[in-house]
């Protein structure tokens, strides 16, 4: 396989990239990148970021003493070209596999990966970390290098890091990634001003301009040089200095360089190696370098999914008529619908725009919908903010990324009890992007927040009818749905209807044992009781809809019918539904036997959705397993009265 | 009560202080100062920072049409005269106090209190949801101003908003209140580049000076200020756009300026109202001003308790012999023990070191103590950082404030199972602070996390033994304990021991009833216990020291022993303790009846931590009445068998 790639197929560890000639480091630049394309080709992955970076990996790895020397790269699907030469080369084909590599560096993979990636806006506060470490451990003479994009540095938290090491005096060198891109164009001030540090006015060529202006004599004939020195301190403090944003925040700045010049790279980083305390070497990249489809198209090529290794096309797979689509399409043209009936609706994301499909509303509505770069804590208070001022924000944020903004929604947001709504999307378990990426945690770490409704659809009517009924309730409210397939096209054009707020309901009647699913999940449930009732099995099922508030009705029905309850849920066994009906169960002194169903309490690594499923037990197999153990460990046990402590609770229709 | 005030006894609104004339702007302000001493040195309040917000208080209620035009003061504890100018002059004699005043601005108290305050650093992006929102609503003639103070700006979410706000284009002033000082004096690269800006090589002064030096004549007899002409772009874009951290964030900086000067602050206000666009007013202010002490120091006077009015001397209440220390201490000074014995502790808080008493190992070990500033999330990465190398860090934020760091938890610390220490403050109810700063969530929101371990602490002993065991447990782990005192001081020099992990303990055997508690609550389960022992009735009670993971053998002990168990937790009655409790019946099919006791699930305001405790049933007399209870309603019900499910989990010892 590695015939044609001449030099890579002799690199195993950066030491083999050290020993090449400075002439051979192009040559080497074009085999990894033909490597990568080949690879995500017919195994896709994170192409664009990762074709960009290859020549800033190269001349890390040729320059600075890995894995001695500490290099982070932030988020980490940019770091391809890193894990080929750090020892992973042939493992590389299995990319984002199941129980192969992570697509995201990962400190238990390779000695190399210093820290892991997956969530921006880390690097700089772990590098600074290291190198303090390294300091009070008398370690002088490491390098620290933290390799950012220019979108994760929007993200606060690089900036509270940047703030930090300004002021230590570490020995870390931050290498700014600029190619002007996050997963769609980047948005904000920060990246303006980027654009004004790389165009025709640069910070460095204003340096050279000024300081030839300066050779002109005054009008005394001294050089105005010289007075620049009567106010040295000025200068010094202020053009020197302060001209730039990371000079203010004490770092010295460098750049901004040509990011795929590898051999002027090499000689760059040489210096820098030698220079002490925080820095900042501003590199301009090409997102999708050298595939000319991907540099074209940078938003469709960050993640393309299979393509022709030689044209760049990317294989279309024919939408076929009746094929399913996604949930994100739904949330896209819902909001669309909704917004088109009332101008009191905004959509909002942080840097999910495509991702989550609100990209569509941006077309339509472009004055309503708001990229605000990855930056989830502002997106959920900016949200907050329009709130308060009668807007009904739609907030679109993966779940895992919710996680940033987890104060804001309790602070901002619950405590005030604002009409903001949050479509949590990739909420479970979402695939390939793995362990960093799983929405796990977004049921039990909302369901402890006072005033919110948290609410998972079963299908795309379900998620189209919960949108606008949010839209009608003037309260803080959660929408969660899983990334990819709902189960029918049935959506389209139909009418709304009004959810009831915590009003669950009942899909299927039976004895015994009883299914409480919340969302899309349960439609794995429906498949379970078909099978049963095939075999004359009947065991009910009951979709609760509303995780909170919970349907005490229903749940007092279904704890005093059934004997044994089996919950199911996309999210962790831990806090969610399941431990809200076992909370049911012991506070109304129910006597059923719980079996929560859910994402084990471990982290789960990447693969497929339904590989994953399956090793988490959570795929239509696993849920028919356990509900026969059930049904036969149980069935001869001692008698279960089927009567609840409270008969008056009982008067309720479930027939709707 | 009020005769002293001429000018303040008049004012119910800001309309009355707009009848004001410009020179009766300076006795309002010292009104507004002594009046603001004579209440906070009876009714303890946050002093420093209030005092030092007077002057701009004055003047944008002077200038604005608030509350039409809208202002937001950022965390807002520096509100106190925006409060008493606005209808809240006698109410605000109970400011901080249970049913009265909320220390932070508050919208359900009033509508001159645009959003709700508490924790830092989230102004900037409310405000430009409103201003975004009157936008869109056409309404361009509104203002929207956000006083934020310079610690507060070190928080990465003000930076995410001050990006978006730069390219946003609305219509919103930022007023730096600039006193170099969080609660502990300001830390990081942005609080120099502050002190650059207002010292004598200041942006303006600088701007000045080279406008005079390009006054001079080039040696072919042009003004220099011709050569600028050449070079416009640059100039433009270099020295007088990007020269300043905020131009180059998009926003048009001004200052900076006298913020104790308030006829000037109300010209510059007049004049910053008519230009539109994104723009930062640099204030400088004295925390503390106009009262001595507290000028001179400012971290003790940031909430100083009780003081004399006129010396400004606080009333030191006598330490009385045998009187309870605080857990704070505990931890100050077991830390420095700790750190004695192991060179590779090292102590982190974002900003709460005097109220953490971390503050007691930085001056003892200095090099090993980092106060990052407002800056949760890079808290905790940073320390994951460190741990990477080697070293053992101990964490400390409050519980309410660790919300930011939620996603750097699981995804930097967690994931990585890295040997961070979260040392959990103001765990539970705070008091006086009220809704935003209650520690309501942590244990939540913390035990659905992969690889955590929970530990709480009954008495100071405990706290001592768990950060030992902590140190030598290579995984995350948190400890949470509440804000104030213990029951002993019987800890000092006492000889740590390990803590098993994962192991709770019998405190009291009985029958019928149990009650497991987690943390410092136990003692009052301790004296209820003991008064129902005088009573001939004996309950059982637990301590089960680790929520996660949880004593399983102890578990299936209480279970099978107990009808009826009452969990007790010093936090949210959803996701904690009980909830664990709860899952652990069902799933093993016990019948017991649980009864969880926490903080109910809505928000809890201030008042002193007695109160509360009082109001949510947590203290003594509320869980002897809820015990009391159950044990009169259920001793009737039907036999309790006893038994466990599966006998085989008994074989253990609870001895010790």
């Amino acid at each position: 396989m590695f015939d044609q790639y001449k030099l890579l197929s002799n690199i195993n560890t950066p030491e083999d990239v050290k020993k090449l000639k400075l002439n051979q480091l192009e040559l080497l630049c074009k085999e990894l990148r033909d490597y990568i394309v080949e690879v995500t080709s017919v195994n896709p992955g994170h192409l664009g970021s990762s074709l960009g970076a290859i020549e800033l990996a190269v001349a890390i790895h040729y320059v600075f003493d890995t894995p001695n020397d500490k290099l982070i790269w932030d988020v980490g699907h940019q770091a391809y070209a890193h894990k080929i030469l750090t020892g992973r080369r042939e493992q590389f084909a299995k990319n984002r596999r199941y129980k192969g590599l992570s697509g995201f560096p990962k400190m238990s993979e390779s000695p190399y990966d210093a820290f892991g990636g997956g969530h921006s806006s880390t690097s700089i506060s772990s590098i600074l970390g290291m190198a303090i470490a390294a300091a009070l451990s008398g370690n002088t003479s490491r390098n620290h290098i933290a390799v950012i994009g220019d979108g994760s540095m929007t993200g606060g938290m690089a900036f509270e890091g940047l703030n930090h090491a300004g002021s230590a005096n570490a020995n870390i060198l931050v290498i700014l990634n600029d190619n002007g891109m996050a997963i769609d164009e980047n948005v904000g001030a920060l990246s303006n001003y980027f654009i004004q540090l790389t165009t025709s006015s640069t910070y460095n060529s204003f340096r050279k301009k000024i300081w030839k202006m300066f050779s002109h004599k005054d009008d005394r004939g001294y050089p105005i040089r010289n007075v620049i020195k009567q106010i040295q301190d000025t200068i010094k403090g202020s053009i020197l200095k302060n001209s730039n944003l990371f000079e203010a925040l004490g770092f010295r700045y460098f750049g901004p360089v040509n990011g795929h010049d590898v051999v002027f790279l090499v000689k760059v980083l040489r210096r820098l190696k030698h220079i002490q305390g925080p820095k900042l070497l501003h590199c301009v990249t090409i997102k999708g370098k050298g595939l000319q489809e991907a540099e074209k198209r940078q938003t469709l090529y960050h993640a393309p999914g299979k393509f022709d290794k030689e044209t760049g096309k990317i294989l279309e797979i024919a939408f076929e008529p009746g094929e399913i689509e996604k949930y994100q399409k739904v949330f896209g043209e819902t909001i669309c619908e909704l917004a088109r009936e009332n101008e009191k609706i905004t959509g909002i994301t942080p840097a999910m725009a495509s991702g989550c499909s609100l990209d569509i509303m941006m077309k339509r509505f472009p004055d309503r919908t708001f990229d605000v770069g990855i930056a989830e804590q502002h997106a959920v208070t900016f949200s907050a903010g329009m709130a308060c001022e009668g807007f009904i924000p739609f907030c679109n944020i993966y779940s895992s990324f919710l996680q940033r903004a987890y104060d804001q929604i309790i602070h901002d947001v619950a405590l005030q009890r604002l009409h903001v709504i949050f479509c949590i999307d990739r909420s479970g378990l979402v695939g390939e992007d793995g362990a960093t990426h799983h929405g796990c945690y977004d049921l039990a770490f909302l369901r402890c927040i006072p005033n919110m409704i948290i609410a998972a659809p079963l299908n795309e009517l379900d998620l189209r009818n919960m949108m606008y009924t949010a839209v009608k309730t003037n309260a803080p409210f959660a929408i969660r749905y899983p990334r990819g397939k709902g189960v029918s096209n049935n959506w389209k054009n139909q009418p709304f209807e009004t959810c009831e707020i915590g009003k669950g309901v009942c899909l299927k009647e039976g004895k015994d044992l009883a299914i409480i699913s919340v969302g899309h999940i349960g439609n794995s449930g429906l498949q379970v009781v078909d099978t049963l009732t095939e075999e004359d099995i009947a065991i009910g099922l009951y979709d609760i809809r509303f995780l909170k508030p919970i349907d005490e009705q229903l749940l007092h029905v279904v704890c005093s019918r059934y004997r044994i309850i089996v919950t199911v849920e996309n999210g962790s066994i831990i806090g969610g539904l399941g431990s809200a009906v076992s909370e049911f169960i012991t506070t109304h002194n129910y006597k059923n036997k719980l079996k929560i169903i859910g994402i084990p309490d471990r982290f789960v690594e990447q693969g497929s959705i339904e590989e994953l499923h399956k090793e988490c037990g959570l795929d239509y197999d696993g849920i028919l397993k356990t509900v026969r153990q059930l049904l036969s460990s149980t069935l001869s046990e001692s008698g279960f009265t089927g009567l609840p402590s409270d008969a008056s609770v009982l008067n309720c229709d479930l027939s709707d």
